[in-house]
């Protein structure tokens, strides 16, 4: 039987919480701004983005040439998206003023077909979806859909909708596999899970249609790919490594994927796409493709920060096992990509492994590529760092071992941006109009209604700091409904009280929720405690670059050793793991954070310049380790960092 | 006072060894002959060579084009010469009547200036010189020199010769900075050392003074491939990681270097003609530069293997203490050109430290190239393979875990078989005509003359399995000389005899050489004992790659585990650093080899399909771990090897 699950959308959620009010005040008094700067060229010492010129350009309101990649529309549509995120629970008319202005802008860039693409209209008008595969025309479309259903759900405003709808109603003409359509689907997907928001507003079938065909059609022979190619009459001298299209995760048809392969942000966009269709159509086939696929990347693809895509080189995931931690590529865009896919899992199968994993890659893998002050960025995450690598090693190249302030590809920092902006829609889950699921604990306020009753709750958390969180619930009369409550994977002990009477954890326990059903009142109370307390993780035996090492985490955050704190040379670090480790909480160190330390011992660099020596014992000293949650790393001086510490 | 210092030349010293013969037969019988069929395009599965047939067009003895790399003819001339080296000690006529054959080829293709080049006489007649930074003129002509000098004194023929030297003569009017004259020298260097063979059978000073030329040029302002890029009008759309020319080793002036920079190989050809050029000419500013470079190799950018050139990029150096072990470049040429380097490093200076490093290189890192049937080889030789990350990931793409039957640049083939090809010629040195000192320990006799007098020496060896060497005088007289034996590093308890009477190594210890000085009479008998135990070797502790690790030796070899005989997943491995080892022969495995089991534990593979776990110990067992000789890896099916095993 198909269960109706429902997110309580953000705009009936407002995140109230002490550890994520700094960042969504972040990404509205700064990130946004600086964006907008940056997508006008405003800012000085930044690569140019020439985005919203583009499109001024493509519409008639300026003179010039298309400038950036073929996808820079996109960074565009990110920060509208945004926006529209950001207006949901914090009206701000001079960004609804900006936004509004951009809108007007993008309109101008619509052609009278529908079609949107500043690159092709300025540049290339007569080679319009010539090349699917390399062209991102439908990426941007997809990002364009993505920022109208949110800015249309935040302030109500139909003409960016209708500039959308209007846009998709042509790809429904243009795209199948009737005589005079394009059998094909986008190089870099994305549209596939944007086609569902723009059905989601809309209710109108043929977008869940296209999205459906698009991944119907991926994969499937004569392949798409080599077929325009041909006609394009291309000539490559040298195939690249995805000449077998798995970079474009169409090496097979979806239904037969059974690992994450290819460039991995696609793959994250590719999957949360199927997922929702799985969802939305029941394909029990397409569910089952997403369980495997994710299997796959979490039990043996996937970095314990939530960091996804182990080689640099097509920023892609490799093979099983392979994480090596100081060439990681470890997209932000990709963690960013994961919490989407696991937030369409939820979906399908309330199992708390896929909220664990949203939690992971939010506090780690995504929380890391901006700074604490909210104007760098990192777009690659890896898991170690030796600064004099990174610039001497050809292998290192990608890693930055300091934050950018933005990038010629500026996939990250809006990412980062919209996903924080719309943080509030992924906590809660209405399932069946009779449960009520909490994935994510983050204080503030929801909401909805339940059984035709209105209902609110409101959470008050420590996370993730500790783990003590409260529930107050509001309701007008008593309501009979389960409240699900995610036990986090990283919990070993934890404690629930509901009006201060304990719960039996075991007897409710499901899939890693918690249920209590019960007749709820107004200002029933629950009180939940997550004891965090240090973890020593090893990782599987198979994973080569984590042997005799460990990573310490506590709670959903994953710490590491920056050379601020403990010196350079931080591989002769050697943890105690039956040490003793202190929890503090440091104020002046950045942002308030949790800090860990941890006894151990430094081997000595006392050799001097002898570079082998036989059946000897290098000398060590004791020495108190001090590790720092991994997202904070790279907010002070630039140095070395390291996850996976020695223990021996 | 400068000392007068002779090595004693391949033609006066027969290599009679248990160990080498086999090598030296399998150069003799398999090698040459296959690289003659290989260089004449008659090997089916291998890539074409083109090598003499380009020779043969420049020579008007064919028609057709110019077909491989601009160095290709240098191929040619490493067979020459290591033919040479070959016939000097085991006459072969067919061979001989090949080479002639080769050398009439090589008298057609010279131009009637005495230039010879294939490439530019059949390809670019009109651009000679243009381009010495990227073109291998210089390069191709010092093979040839090292050929003909080597040929030459092999079998006393003088043809070839007579073409070096007109070629020599002509590069003497081309190079220098009179008018008219080429202020410049080779991008890749071999000339310069290869300037001074000639110069050693010839003895005409104009030769070395043109190595030294192209040696004091180097490096100096204007920049001469600078000056002469410009002129070429060339055009760099993306500057070259070696764009300050230290790829080169042309960063700054030769005597201003204090570390090794840039492409491996071409760093220690430099160096050895510079080695030289001190010796000949006394020039302690050169000889300064040397010690400064070499120690900067051997402390600090050296496997423990005598591999050298820490990134594939470039084939190249990278900085201090950067050793990964599974992705080395470690070229078969850069460890021979390290014995190179350090053979001429004897001559400034009779110091152990020097044949230390040419025994390791040599053991180790040089014959690790080639396969223990002589046909197929290691271009690139690192100390840690995975064959999945091998296939998959592009970082280790240069990584091959097979051997391979010839190369498109095929420069380590032909170099290996050069090197053993004159290994006779390494083992001893005369040094002012009053001490003779031992090297390296190769069975097998070298006759000689010291104060007028005629000595043979008959060395027995069991290197490198045992340490067991016995050195017999024979000489017509009583003669007062000194005789320094090498005491290798690695030994830590060594012992000697003369007719039984034991020797205070002590007394006569003198920079890694036991001095025994005496009348020594016909028949004298001098027995070396050197203890060869497993030693168990740790790195400097800035070396990142091996934290926690031990690598095992024995003697002069570095030992490696296989996956053949340990079974995949070789890092999770630990070695019990105080557990007993054994030392055993093995005849069936491959050749007859020393191998040594150790006691260990393995982590159990036993977590199925999860990534990581919470604050647990994975499981062991006991198991014996087999290592057997680096050099020997990769003779049996492919498989994962690792030097450095986790001692904990």
């Amino acid at each position: 039987m198909h269960r109706q699950v429902e997110p309580i959308p953000l705009q009936q959620v407002k995140i109230s919480d002490p550890f994520w009010n700094h960042y969504l005040e972040l990404i509205r008094k700064e990130v946004l701004p600086y964006q907008w700067r940056a997508l006008n060229d405003l800012i000085p010492d930044a690569a140019k983005s020439h985005a919203i010129a583009n499109l001024q350009i493509a519409g008639g309101q300026a003179e010039g040439e298309f400038h950036g990649f073929v996808f820079q529309d996109s960074d565009v549509y990110k920060w509208l998206e945004a926006v529209g995120y950001s207006l949901a629970t914090h009206p701000d008319p001079g960004l609804e003023a900006l936004a509004d202005q951009v809108v007007e802008i993008i309109a101008k860039a619509q052609q009278p077909d529908g079609y949107i693409n500043s690159y092709f209209t300025i540049a290339k008008p007569q080679e319009r979806w010539t090349n699917l595969r390399d062209c991102h025309e439908l990426y941007c479309a997809g990002h364009f859909f993505e920022a109208a259903a949110a800015y249309y759900q935040a302030t109500g405003k139909a003409k960016v909708l209708e500039i959308a709808c209007k846009f998709a109603d042509y790809l429904v003409e243009v795209f199948g596999t009737n005589p005079g359509q394009i059998p094909g689907y986008p190089g870099h997907e994305e549209v596939e899970l944007a086609l569902i928001k723009l059905y989601q507003v809309t209710n109108d079938e043929r977008y869940l249609k296209l999205s459906k065909f698009f991944i119907d059609q991926r994969g499937q022979e004569p392949h798409y790919f080599a077929v325009e190619a041909e006609k394009r009459g291309e000539i490559r001298r040298h195939a690249p490594p995805w000449s077998d299209h798995s970079y474009h995760q169409a090496h097979k048809p979806v239904r037969e994927h059974t690992s994450a392969e290819g460039h991995a942000v696609r793959a994250m966009y590719l999957y949360a796409g199927v997922a929702d269709i799985a969802y939305y159509t029941q394909d029990r086939e397409l569910l089952e493709t997403c369980l495997k696929v994710w299997d796959n990347i979490t039990r043996r693809r996937m970095y314990i920060t939530g960091g996804i895509g182990s080689s640099a080189h097509a920023e892609a995931f490799s093979f099983d096992y392979d994480l090596p931690n100081e060439r990681a590529y470890n997209e932000t865009c990709a963690s960013i990509g994961l919490f989407f896919f696991a937030h369409r899992m939820l979906k399908l199968a309330q199992d708390s492994k896929f909220a664990d994993v949203m939690e992971l890659a939010l506090y780690n893998g995504a929380l890391s590529g901006i700074s604490l002050d909210g104007k760098r960025f990192f777009y690659v995450n890896p898991l170690e760092v030796w600064p004099e690598a990174c610039e001497k090693r050809n292998d290192h190249r990608h890693v930055k071992p300091t934050r950018q302030p933005w990038f010629g590809c500026a996939c990250c920092p809006p990412n980062i941006a919209r996903l924080l902006a719309s943080l509030a829609g992924y906590i809660y889950t209405k399932v069946d109009d009779s449960e009520l699921f909490t994935h994510l604990y983050i204080g503030g306020t929801a909401e909805l209604t339940l059984k035709g009753q209105r209902l609110a709750i409101t959470q008050e958390s420590g996370f993730p700091w500790d783990g003590t969180v409260k529930l107050i619930l509001n309701t007008a009369s008593d309501l009979d409904f389960t409240l699900a409550l995610r036990i986090p994977a990283w919990c070993q002990n934890p404690s629930i009280t509901v009006n201060g009477e304990p719960i039996d954890i075991k007897s409710g326990f499901e899939h890693g929720y918690v249920k209590i059903q019960r007749t709820w009142s107004n200002n029933d109370r629950v009180e939940l405690e997550f004891p965090m307390q240090v973890a020593l993780i090893t990782a599987n035996p198979k994973v080569r670059a984590n042997r005799g090492k460990v990573a310490l985490t506590r709670g959903p955050l994953v710490y590491c050793l920056e050379e601020a704190d403990n010196g350079d040379n931080l591989h002769n670090l050697i943890i105690n793991p039956d040490g003793r480790f202190e929890v503090k909480y440091k104020q002046p160190l950045m942002n308030k954070i949790t800090i860990i330390t941890a006894e151990g011992r430094r081997e000595l660099d006392n050799w001097g310049d002898v570079l082998y020596k036989a059946n000897t014992e290098p000398d060590t000293e004791p020495v108190t380790l001090t590790f720092i949650p991994y997202y904070s790393w790279a907010n002070r001086e630039t140095g070395e960092m390291l996850v996976w510490v020695r223990k021996q």
